[in-house]
């Protein structure tokens, strides 16, 4: 008996143009266009598993191992629908002699390789993941593209993970979503150069959902709308055209002020959101300061912080920054043996040691103790989604999830 | 011989909707029209005694007991001609027997009696102080909005102080900024009721001076001129007739969203500007949960938040909500018997005591410790300039300093 089964792994994306605003909640349709860098899945990633068999009674999902309910005409419920709906129309539909995966019951296994605890949105890499291992399982002949218009439907900055590289979500203007997708504006190997440190910020409270988070500032901020209309179309222009010149100045300047937006655009909501804390805002000023220091020495931008929904950093930098990057935020936000792994080898394998670059004004922000950033993850710019071999398979013989990979 | 001298105090006031940006930095001519509500000055003033004397060589300032120099052009050179002038348009001009004052050198004492370290704006008070006490000094029979013409000069926000109650700074369209003055919107016999909570709050480091913090904003924030242009007008008319009906629900919506789109803008400023911290949200979280627990229940807002250019938090509310709030702060930042003077009587002269309101969320912040909230001045809408007696004269007979009031 034939098993139809696939697994695929996905990346995490972080934006530079921020995603802040839904003009259609349902089909997850932006307020605007964004862009993202797309993560190495050798340190982050997700793995999905997804078989169907005309014996499965009904459809289910595993994530970390635990049971999810698939809740009848919510996200992950949409995604499946969606791809069975393009199973029978790209592939059943054309050859009537294609098992008819499109009306069996699906299991799904998902993992993610990072602690939920470390605050990186799983959602983008989760429903990728899911997206990409059901087309491996469909078989479908179908481009990225298409498929970030269904993962958008589960999570809308999953579509960016469709792809590898730098990403951008074009909002479309169709009522149907149907232009609203991922396109790739440049691979990883045009610009393999980018790496990012994730600072892991600890935070005394839960900050609000971003699915909530977003409406309210569509509804009550005076300043998004000028933002949308009038801010980002022209930021995508330039940072598109950055990336497709290798510009890091422009890259950086574009990134951090956009980051800065869209927190102030959060903080602009009734009542306000905040994502960013003190540490969050001392890691900015010691960027900001070692740039200071740069093109005060006539050089260029030599880092670009970045914040999502919550107070975790992402700096992005050339390669060659990363060692300086990582020694200054240590220097601030001291580190254990545990909470960096070298995976680069910038310090030979040994512990990061912090110190400061030359003229740096270290009274920028004042030295935090151990656990204020509590570990820092470095990686790259990476590839799209990748078709994995059965011996990677989330889900045993029996349909059910096997155990989790170490 | 007659001593020509005369002392005056001018009160506090904080801004419900925000100066930030000048469009002539000169003169002091701001880019959007602000709203304030005078402190009373029983509790928070500038005291300023000044001199004019035929036998003095040149003009002196003391600021707490400590000479400071008066550069020449600088602000309070421009203050003082400025006033030199009135004198002999409006009195000398017009009374050739009038001694002429106007051409003599001032030495002018002044003092705040409230710390520096309490990181309270005293520009405001101090500038008005000046020209309170030069214009009775000068016998100028001019109004306060005149006279806010000058003070406008010395700090901008000054220019608000020389009325009590409710004052608008309207912005004005003259290049000469003849017409970029204080009004006053209500006196504050008009809403007596109104109260305030001034949370001083620790910080680690020194932020950006407002001076140059608002003009890198001018430069570089893509939303402030949205904000200049399409917001503030509408919430200036609005909150005025919010003043005039003494409607608390519409004044503290505005309020609280005008200090947030102030900290947005600057936040939209490259590099980003934090004047609030952990302790500021923290209080921010508790004054929300403070109104939704009320707006719940059918009730209207309770308290309104608001944050200049620094951590410190003013807490607008009716008489009868203060002695809540209090407890409200005082359990999230715990106080000691000096650090909250209940001169209201509130908690009959004992310490203020921690407690919530039923059906508050007590996650909405962690507790902090003592000293996160270094203190609480509690305080009530308050008149404008006061001219006193010789017995409060800064100055002595020599015309130096005297000593500190206790």
């Amino acid at each position: 008996m034939t098993i139809y089964q696939a697994t695929a792994s996905a990346p995490v994306n972080i934006a530079c143009i921020k995603y802040w605003g839904k003009r259609d909640t349902k089909l997850i349709l932006p307020t605007n266009s964004s862009l993202s860098v797309t993560l190495n899945q050798d340190h982050l990633r997700s793995t999905t598993t997804s078989r169907a068999d005309p014996n499965f009674t009904s459809d289910h999902l595993w994530l970390n191992g635990k049971e999810e309910e698939i809740k009848p005409g919510g996200r992950t419920a949409t995604c499946i629908t969606e791809m069975k709906r393009l199973r029978k129309l790209e592939v059943e539909d054309q050859d009537p002699s294609a098992p008819p995966l499109s009306t069996w019951r699906v299991h799904i296994a998902s993992y993610n390789n990072f602690p939920t605890a470390a605050g990186l949105a799983s959602s983008a890499s989760g429903f990728a993941a899911l997206v990409a291992s059901l087309a491996h399982l469909y078989e479908l002949p179908v481009s990225p593209s298409t498929l970030s218009l269904i993962a958008r439907q589960g999570s809308g900055s999953a579509c960016r993970s469709l792809y590898g590289g730098y990403v951008a979500w074009e909002m479309g203007t169709k009522p149907d979503g149907s232009d609203s997708l991922a396109i790739q504006v440049a691979p990883e190997s045009h610009w393999p150069d980018i790496h990012a440190l994730i600072c892991v910020v600890s935070d005394d409270k839960k900050g609000t959902s971003s699915t909530s988070g977003m409406q309210r500032t569509v509804e009550t901020s005076s300043l998004l709308q000028h933002r949308i209309a009038h801010v980002v179309p022209q930021r995508m222009k330039d940072i598109t055209k950055a990336i497709q010149e290798r510009d890091f100045d422009t890259f950086a300047r574009i990134t951090m002020t956009d980051s800065n937006q869209f927190h102030a655009v959060a903080l602009d909501t009734e009542p306000p959101i905040f994502y960013m804390n003190d540490v969050s805002r001392a890691i900015i000023a010691v960027i900001v300061e070692y740039n200071r220091v740069s093109l005060a020495s006539g050089g260029g931008y030599k880092a670009a912080y970045t914040y999502d929904a919550g107070p975790n950093a992402v700096i992005y930098a050339p390669a060659q920054n990363m060692k300086e990057i990582v020694s200054l935020v240590t220097y601030y936000f001291p580190q254990t043996t545990d909470s960096f792994k070298d995976v680069f080898g910038l310090f030979s394998g040994t512990g990061a040691e912090g110190s400061l670059v030359e003229g740096f004004n270290e009274n920028v922000a004042k030295k935090f103790g151990v656990g204020a950033v509590k570990g820092l993850i470095h990686t790259n710019v990476g590839d799209g989604p990748r078709k994995l071999g059965e011996g990677e398979a989330l889900l045993g013989d029996d349909g059910l999830p096997s155990a989790i990979p170490a």
